[in-house]
């Protein structure tokens, strides 16, 4: 399944991270937007144009080195319609260029809606990607409909496990009763618990080539015993990866989403890498080749703690 | 805020239902279908045609007795940028003939992104929306940005709370236990009732002119129990309620939903409507009055336990 092509070419980098593209406008070089709202206007047209060519650059830079990007729908949808073709052209290109894509959209519906969703996603003719992000809170109906069409199309999907986010643990660390009619198991367990084991039974119908299926699960970085704890209860689960760098995840921290292998995780990065350019005050036109260092230098930080990656 | 709009287009209408603009291309009746297919292609642009033709057909003839519309994304999304935009034309003209557009996205970010999705939806320019399904699996950084724009801009949203679907208990029955550090309150509650308590919360951000704010919940119709206890613990929460007719909600079981004044709930129908056509096996020239038929039906069924509405 599709996350055999993931890990493949993760070996083939020796870089188990992605690169989010969250093309925010306050983001994107000067240089480049002016170009666009001359050409277009200052309106979601020439908004949108100028995330295309700001994605684009980084693309051309990246593709050698990050086996992956994962553009977030929502800096797309804020420009509409326009934003919508951005992001089309985006994936097309990243896939030209070889790049594994997951599209981060944390969808989640059920029947035939999470069909629809499955087809505009990993259908493989409205939208190009080979991974889609779910939010899996309607429970099994939500999740199959993306797992038969993952099947079909040599797909995979990531679902909401453990996320990187302060408030995460307001619903998700809450721990469920022993004995009670509704959870059986002896064992009190989180609700991000309750989800894992979920996802290790959805991913039992996705099974791949290597140790992991296509069922991978979110499990953020700023938490690092629950990233320890879940490697080890999911030995098939592929882990992805936010909360490195901006939101404060260490490369020690989840050092533990990886196996003996090196394989078991991929890191994601977004601000930290497609605006570097920022962080280290270069000339904004060289925003590609910052953001190229970074990639380099998060690559190494990571590597550190993973060692040689094989299959 | 927001809800307060609909709530008192539902009291202008005395219908508290909403009609849910699913238009899968297995419900469009052929002869649109034909026309949109011969002018542009049997291709997303034509299915895209179609499916605007289809909406426009039902918004005509039901916005004089429905005050609001419910457009799912996912049956958009799947044509890609050709169906976004019969996305953007329905809700425009939805809006034109002044119904309450409530997107059905189930988004649901955190920090930036999710102001993203907010301005997407309830920004007021890239689409049309006056209120947006949420889906809070993130805790309330993933929900904080909604109401933050929500504020500004006179919009509301409905997080998920019990959805109608049959595996919705696999989280959301489980039981927290009492007394566990995370959560120190004495009583043990279920997933759906700690997402309750959330939805209360945060919807005292968003006070409104009547008894309701401008965070609403998710509660299905196949769940009358749940209904009934939620209505008694949430009485400033408005209650969008999926699941009756296709997926077996009647109007009884929903009927707790509703206070003494008739108000506090909103009842969707997608398919049931829309292609009553089919289910009545009239003409399928005739879908949109078939439509309107089942409307009135569906209007009358709730209304016999409701009474009359007033604010």
């Amino acid at each position: 399944m599709s996350l055999d092509r993931l890990i493949e070419k993760i070996v083939k980098t020796q870089n188990p991270s992605v690169v989010g593209l969250d093309p925010s406008l306050d983001l994107i070089p000067e240089f480049i937007k002016q170009k666009a709202y001359d050409k277009y206007g200052e309106n979601p047209k020439g908004m949108a144009k100028a995330v295309y060519k700001f994605n684009k650059g980084l693309i051309d830079e990246l593709y050698g080195i990050v086996p992956a990007v994962k553009p977030q729908l929502a800096f797309y949808e804020a420009l509409g319609v326009e934003g919508v073709k951005a992001f089309v052209k985006t994936t097309e290109y990243a896939k030209s260029k070889g790049m594994f894509i997951i599209a981060d959209a944390k969808r989640g519906d059920i029947g035939s809606t999470a069909e629809a969703y499955a087809t505009a996603f990993l259908g493989g003719s409205a939208f190009q990607a080979d991974a889609l992000t779910v939010n899996a809170y309607l429970g099994t109906d939500g999740v199959k409909p993306f797992i038969n069409t993952c099947k079909t199309n040599d797909k995979g999907i990531f679902v909401l496990v453990k996320t990187s986010n302060p408030s995460s643990g307001e619903l998700q660390d809450r721990r469920t009763a022993c004995g009670m009619p509704a959870s059986p198991e002896a064992e009190s367990k989180a609700v991000y618990e309750i989800m894992g084991d979920m996802v290790a039974k959805w991913g039992e119908d996705l099974p791949g080539k290597y140790m992991y299926n296509g069922v991978g699960a979110v499990v953020g970085a700023t938490y690092p015993e629950q990233i320890k704890q879940l490697r080890a209860k999911l030995p098939n689960t592929f882990f992805l990866v936010p909360g490195y760098g901006a939101q404060g995840g260490t490369a020690q921290d989840l050092a533990a989403a990886f196996d003996k292998n090196g394989l078991g995780g991929i890191v994601n990065s977004s601000r930290g890498i497609i605006a570097a350019y920022k962080k280290e005050n270069c000339d904004e036109h060289d925003y590609a080749k910052a953001a190229y260092r970074e990639a380099i230098r998060m690559r190494d930080d990571i590597m550190k703690y993973v060692g040689e990656i094989r299959i």
